[in-house]
């Protein structure tokens, strides 16, 4: 028996591209005692795919290098096994890659079937992870403040608004447009949200934020970098989780100037998730929380099937996914 | 009786020049109880006055405005008193001003003739306290890391590469001449020292760094940021103290990518020393610690007469200055 799969054909120059995957047919593989078989059944897709893909082997993660599976995380069935602590039937989460089948690994979490397959690639997955990690443990907001996110109605910048709301923050969120800015203030409660496309932005911007940024939680990179750092209060901090708008270019742009961090003694920290591992159960038990006092919302942005991957990753760089973007297989 | 002083002109567009400040004589006061009177000895020149006079009320300190006597911290005696804690003949440090004569406040400290008054004026003032803050508390350092600080040859960055190397670091200085470079590596005992002027400067850090780098104590700006930038290694920190090569420029240089802030989950932070006044007792305990081991050495740049600070001020930013910078009034 045979199985579709997805490996990198070329690494891209700039923005995704289709001939950058190619479709392969795989054997389904005999199992060794240990090993289980997991069926994919919901694949996540995500801005970091394009860092993974980087030609730089001194990366936080491994690389995936020309020929090799596409990375991804997924959820999935076992449906094979000769491991007892993943029987047959079990629900699983965990690094899968684009296919169909994949061997499950230790790093697979197994997970209550009743739980949405949108909360699950979420809030409660590296997403999740990533905005408590970042928000709570690089940001160290205090109540009051008033935080500025980019990127904020993607699944990471969504989580963060919300759970600074959560927490007593004002929350302005930027995206990039008047749908997600209606969304982000009529669904998920953030005081404003702005159109990073308006030709007033820096007005907006200004207009939004009179006291000053004491929080900014950078995904995106772009114009709203500098404009953001300009308004930015003395001892104020910047999270840097994620630039999408500069990993398809060649040379990134510029930062801004250091003279303002040292001047107003702000402090700029980026992180990877890989390095926090460790507080996954601590996020999990928060997000939990958030979500029956129901301060969590989410919306998912569902392909079908798995050739669906190649468009959709580069629907992730172009901003046209409406909420956390997934492919059901 | 009358006595000199001088005042802030004008702001400087760039760089400070001597039409900047004016002299002036002012009577000496009548002593209103609670008053003492100092005698400026020692008056101290420094890189930070070029932000003082900024005209930036939002400023972590007080902006001089034209037509103020220019701001500087400097040693003096007490010569007439109304108030009993600062006796008459006793030697003090603190804020002074461009002015042989001046009031004392109650930032002044009392301290014992017997102390050099070139580390009266470094380790253990202002420029002692920036050093141990900014590396002990911002940088916070790991022994066998490897840190390469800018502006090496000037009064905080001699000092944080001489408690690097206390602390058990690999210290690596940036300086602005040969001459610099050889005092810090024959008698201040860094692991090497690279004339930032040199054509060949990205190629003797990539040889000074070969295990790239993990602390980087910026005072300077200018090329050395991105390059040293360029070496970080992950989980990296980078202390923003100053920025000297930027101050003169009406529109600061740009900083580097925040890319790989991220991707390195570098943390940039800058301070500026009013925050941390509360660890000056800390800081000056250690400093004499290190003293006493005999882990500090010093080189003072004296210079003859108030009138000599409106061109030493200047000598300052062109990098002409070879050890701490003072007027000896």
């Amino acid at each position: 028996m045979t199985f579709k799969a997805y490996r990198l054909a070329k690494r891209p120059d700039g923005p995704f591209t289709s001939d950058c995957f190619e479709p392969i047919e795989l054997e389904r593989p005999e199992l060794q005692a240990g090993q289980f078989l997991v069926k994919q059944t919901h694949m996540s897709l995500d801005p970091a795919m394009r860092t993974w893909v980087q030609d730089n082997e001194d990366s936080y993660i491994e690389p995936v290098r020309p020929g090799e599976i596409m990375r991804s995380y997924g959820v999935g069935e076992v449906v094979e096994s000769r491991n007892e602590d993943y029987p047959m039937g079990a629900r699983v989460v965990g690094i899968t890659g684009w296919a169909e089948y994949t061997l499950g690994g230790e790093d697979m979490q197994i997970v209550d079937p009743s739980v949405d397959v949108g909360a699950l690639l979420s809030a409660l997955y590296v997403p999740g992870l990533t905005a408590y990690v970042g928000l709570m443990k690089i940001g160290r907001p205090v109540k009051g403040e008033t935080m500025v996110v980019s990127g904020a109605a993607g699944s990471v910048g969504s989580l963060v608004g919300q759970i600074g709301k959560a927490e007593g923050l004002r929350v302005i969120g930027v995206a990039g447009s008047d749908e997600k800015c209606l969304w982000l203030e009529q669904d998920l409660g953030f005081d404003k949200a702005i159109n990073y496309k308006d030709p007033d932005l820096e007005q907006q911007l200004a207009a939004a934020t009179p006291d000053g940024i004491d929080l900014y939680f950078e995904n995106t990179g772009g114009p709203i970098q500098h404009l953001a750092f300009s308004r930015m209060n003395r001892l104020g901090k910047i999270v840097v989780c994620g630039n999408i708008a500069e990993y398809e270019n060649q040379e990134p742009s510029p930062g801004p100037s250091w003279v303002d961090i040292n001047l107003k003694a702000l402090r700029v920290e980026g992180f990877v998730i890989t390095d926090h591992y460790d507080k996954a159960e601590e996020s999990t038990a928060a997000m939990l929380g958030y979500l029956e006092k129901g301060q969590l919302r989410f919306r998912s942005h569902v392909l079908k099937g798995l050739d669906s991957a190649v468009e959709g990753v580069q629907m992730l760089f172009a901003g046209q996914n409406k909420g956390k973007l997934y492919v059901e297989l």
